[in-house]
């Protein structure tokens, strides 16, 4: 997957992916009254909501972005029709020849990290049959567990050409609570890096150079991406926390090799709620789709910038 | 739920949580027949042949646990018909009058954090209805984000009464890759562990006198878990590993406190799959209802002897 992705960023000259990571309030009214006169003020009127807010964002941006990350959590919270819509967007991204990156931050013992894998980025075996059942390419994955939590998904990736990135510096005000701590005269994120490169090796792909085992490394921690970047240089680095949680395009600058590859910038509600910020206000709400477009071009701008001022 | 959960070891004496973990490989032939007969080798068969399965083990131990852990792993791998699956038995285990303790290890920054705690223990807020959605007691949350990844979830436990057990050492092989790396001269998990007790500060039942956020420490690890033990004194402890993953009884005597309370021990395949061992062959596949009572009852009297002998 890593191939299609460096491929899908080179065309579209755009290190970015969109988080699909709906929240009623970033939904607009006309949006969400349709939704509730339909299936009522429920967890299927909401699922719904969801379904045509989505819809909206993926069709205004799918030709600017390689690829979309929907956050899990966002339906979970709606129980089963969340979870529908959660399905529902990974195949309509795919259908617009988007790269679907499962934010799922899953992890756990060996043999129960085997079922996530599959029921992600694999296929459940039933009776003769292999089915797919979530069907994301790329998923996240936390290595609190150690090895043995991580290696059924790179056993996964091995097989099915899918991909992970798994969490190194998260970019949350707290992540240095553990992930600071210095252990043998190195932090936590850096041990944990050394085994990102070690879980990578079976899957380097010969053509690009890069790992199917990426990371993720907020942008809120600069510092900590420069070193972390040199750590993993054939890792790509998935970046969350551009935009709303504060970090801005001049930080982002050494999470990329010298060839302007390795990272991927994710903005959420910097992108899926832009027509609430003033820069976009003229959209309007029925505009969303549209303050979304203008939004991820802007975006693309402040990197391309970053990366050649560096 | 903590002074429920109590409460209700207290009653069965058997400070046991049945791990609903099913897999294909344990499910009995006759049920897989006629789930795939009815509803085909895909993936609602498999989930018709996991809710038939899971309704017999309920059945056959209700009156004898105190609560059940559906590992969502087992049930993601199924996709939309898997969680469905999940969610019934979360109901039906209900209705049974069990706790049901989700373990789904998740975890992530604040405000997705905040999103799972809502969707699984507390309540998602649409127009002006507050609606569950998978509705567990308890949940697993993993600590690799720090403290905002966490505290959401406290923030539901003291709003809505619910717990979380908050994983500290894992049961599996390679647990100690990070866990154990000494900070400061105290491994991380030990680390941890104080955060534990700093996060369930508020939630501490006058009753019992124990936190509504516990920790998980695997049963392989019996030297971790009596240093533990006493680090986290208001903690419950939740113990997978016993059984299958290589825990006896007697490792386990110094994860319980000295009134015989503070620690639950779970038990999957041990006991939902025990018609496979020799022990149980008896009852034959139509009697693996049978067999996980008996499972119950004989790993009921070892933790007894355990406990007893210390």
């Amino acid at each position: 997957m890593i191939e299609t992705l460096v491929k899908k960023i080179k065309e579209t000259q755009a290190p970015i992916v969109v988080g699909l990571d709906p929240n009623l309030n970033f939904v607009p009214e006309y949006i969400k009254e349709k939704a509730f006169k339909e299936a009522g003020e429920s967890l299927e009127g909401a699922a719904l909501a969801f379904k045509e807010y989505n819809k909206g964002i993926i069709d205004s941006i799918a030709d600017l972005v390689p690829a979309v990350k929907p956050q899990i959590a966002m339906y979970e919270q709606l129980g089963i029709p969340g979870m529908e819509v959660f399905e529902w967007t990974v195949d309509y991204a795919h259908k617009k020849g988007l790269v679907v990156i499962g934010d799922i931050k899953r992890g756990d013992i060996g043999s129960t990290s085997e079922m996530y894998a599959v029921g992600h980025i694999g296929k459940t075996k039933i009776g003769n049959n292999l089915i797919p059942a979530f069907d994301e390419d790329i998923v996240t994955v936390n290595p609190y567990l150690g090895s043995d939590g991580v290696l059924p998904f790179v056993k996964v990736c091995e097989a099915e050409k899918k991909g992970i990135f798994v969490l190194v510096k998260t970019s949350n005000p707290s992540s240095g609570e553990f992930q600071d701590r210095v252990i043998d005269g190195r932090a936590l994120y850096e041990h944990v890096a050394e085994k990102v490169v070690e879980w990578g090796q079976s899957t380097i792909d010969p053509e690009t150079g890069y790992s199917e085992v990426g990371a993720v490394v907020g942008a809120t921690y600069p510092e900590q991406g420069k070193i972390l970047r040199k750590l993993m240089p054939k890792a790509y680095i998935l970046v969350p926390g551009y935009g709303a949680q504060g970090g801005k395009g001049s930080d982002l600058a050494y999470f990329f090799n010298d060839d302007g590859l390795g990272a991927i910038v994710n903005s959420s509600r910097g992108i899926i709620a832009a027509y609430k910020q003033e820069q976009y206000a003229k959209c309007g709400e029925e505009g969303y789709a549209e303050a979304s477009r203008l939004a991820v071009l802007d975006m693309k701008e402040d990197l391309r910038q970053a990366i050649e001022n560096r």
